[in-house]
């Protein structure tokens, strides 16, 4: 089997290791260890009836839903498949311009799906001190895609440091798939500029934040125009009827939403210090659910050691052509899961 | 709210009645009534603890469920989120080529997903007589989009009268969505063909037959090399999970299977006689799940008064621009249920 160049993927770990995928502790997802909540499973087991027909294409509920979360009109949002779908609508309309600036180390897929359409891509390298990189002389024919909080390295953008760019580029798409997992005094999310930026897309993802990736559920806000295209280039059925009164009851949830909060508050800093600790590794400080950790060894090398004698599973960083084999990335857990790794990775060094 | 262009729009029919979505008695979607099978639903509700990790990006589970079924390689199989976003991947292809030939009367996704790519278009009419239309002069330089059983005529095509235009085209895509309702020994499939012809794609369905369209779950079948080009273009976890475990107890669920071709073979007959009696009306013979009807009164009345005084919804044809609105389409349902709509159409006439 191939080495996977997404997190996640507990079939390749476990053919490795020879065990079941359920044996593997998972770190190398960016997933909540707290979820799927009890109200979007009891959703689904209450609605398996809705099966029996074709979603509806308009989604009505479920943007409903969200437009009520996010005080924004239903014209403005579009569900999809999984964020990763809309992304590849996204990358369409990116590949149409002169050239598209992505902030690197990025997310592997954005060049997937950029490179499918044919986009012209300019690897701008995120400077950790200064925020985002240096202007390109042709903005205003070029795109800028970039994730807030950013992936892998944690890193949180003001909404003031990306205003600037939405003046300057052509079309901006802000990839938040994290920015649920801040507390709302903390979050920089662009949902409430989107009405006065025709050019701002938005890609959002609820199966993080739920712990329900196997699910597929995201959603694109952006202007109306522009995602009334979208729905003429895919089909009309894209989110199976599960996801969606999973999403609707989930954002209902608050409780839920509480809990991760203050779980993420207790358990993010004793995960830091555990790592900080450790002979020869560096994690940067995150706003998000994870953490990019620089090693002195080869991280390959510990993701091997920790799999076979802890079935422990770590991300790997190869897949980020400026990061190799001198990083991992590691997703926040419950607290004991933490000190598990903390105490495997004590082993392995 | 718009009139749909595609059956199975519960939301739309309810809303126009005021009724429940769940009070309807949906003829409009050609979806078996006997479904889904306890062994797809039992699979779900087993494996709900699959939705916290991501799917396997190779789906090699489902893939090796489906070529055991098919008798065909793994790799010659792409599953898909609903054959419908195959079918968007497919017309990608198409759209390369000089111009693409379309059997009409065609769903009018086809023409959508045609589009949206920027494709040709030539229309072909279908002449229920002699089978496919003339081959255009260019055939070289052309694709072919076809389904077998066609819809919304439930024409069968032989293997036979489809092998020339495989010789003739440059790419052929044949919508098989149907083709799981005919017993083994009727059915006229390609997929024994497809590895002879690199230019050969086929979509399947699994909710038609398996009454989940719900949940999604397509596949393609084509030549390796053209279904990894399909992968680099969407993104890597299209199918969910619970489709997946779904699928792959239903493919083994023969029992199932049976009952449903010995459900067809008796209820089958009788709608048509039925239908074929009521005043004006006159129903296609068929090799589907599904009847065209040629109406003397506008179909578009004869559907506002079943949906107000029995709450039936049968399938206009104003999306198929050939047909309009002197004909419907209506699926074959349970006995009762067919007969509750022959008395229905009675008193509508």
């Amino acid at each position: 089997m191939k080495r996977p160049v997404h997190g996640g993927n507990l079939a390749w770990a476990a053919a490795l290791v020879g065990c079941s995928p359920s044996a593997i502790l998972d770190f190398s997802a960016s997933i909540s260890p707290l979820g799927p909540p009890r109200s979007a499973i009891e959703a689904i087991q209450t609605n398996l009836d809705l099966l029996r027909a074709y979603p509806d294409p308009e989604y009505g509920d479920l943007r409903s839903a969200l437009s009520d979360f996010h005080q924004i009109s239903p014209d403005w949002i579009l569900p999809g498949n999984g964020a990763a779908e809309l992304l590849t609508w996204a990358c369409w309309d990116l590949a149409t311009l002169e050239t598209t600036c992505v902030l690197t180390p990025g997310f592997s897929d954005y060049f997937r799906a950029l490179k499918a359409f044919g986009a012209r891509v300019d690897r701008c390298l995120l400077t950790l001190q200064d925020g985002l990189a240096t202007l390109p002389l042709d903005a205003q024919k070029s795109g800028l895609l970039l994730n807030n909080p950013h992936n892998p390295t944690g890193q949180l953008f003001s909404k003031e440091s990306i205003l600037p760019y939405l003046k300057a580029f052509s079309l901006v798409v802000v990839d938040e798939a994290f920015m649920d997992f801040l507390t709302p005094d903390r979050q920089q999310s662009l949902i409430d500029e989107v009405e006065k930026y025709p050019n701002l897309v938005i890609l959002r993802s609820l199966t993080k934040f739920y712990s329900l990736p196997g699910l597929r559920m995201g959603y694109a806000i952006a202007h109306p125009d522009r995602l009334s295209e979208w729905q003429q280039r895919r089909d009309p059925w894209s989110v199976n009827v599960l996801a969606s009164v999973a999403a609707i009851a989930m954002l209902k949830d608050t409780a839920f939403q509480q809990q991760t909060w203050d779980w993420l508050e207790r358990a993010k800093p004793v995960l830091f210090d555990g790592l900080k600790q450790l002979p020869g590794l560096h994690p940067f400080p995150s706003a998000a659910n994870f953490f990019l950790v620089r090693t002195e060894r080869s991280s390959v090398d510990i993701q091997k050691q920790l799999l076979a004698d802890h079935q422990i599973l770590i991300r790997d960083c190869l897949s980020f052509d400026e990061l190799g084999d001198r990083y991992f990335r590691v997703a926040v857990r419950s607290e004991p899961e933490n000190q598990q790794l903390i105490e495997g990775l004590a082993k392995v060094l």
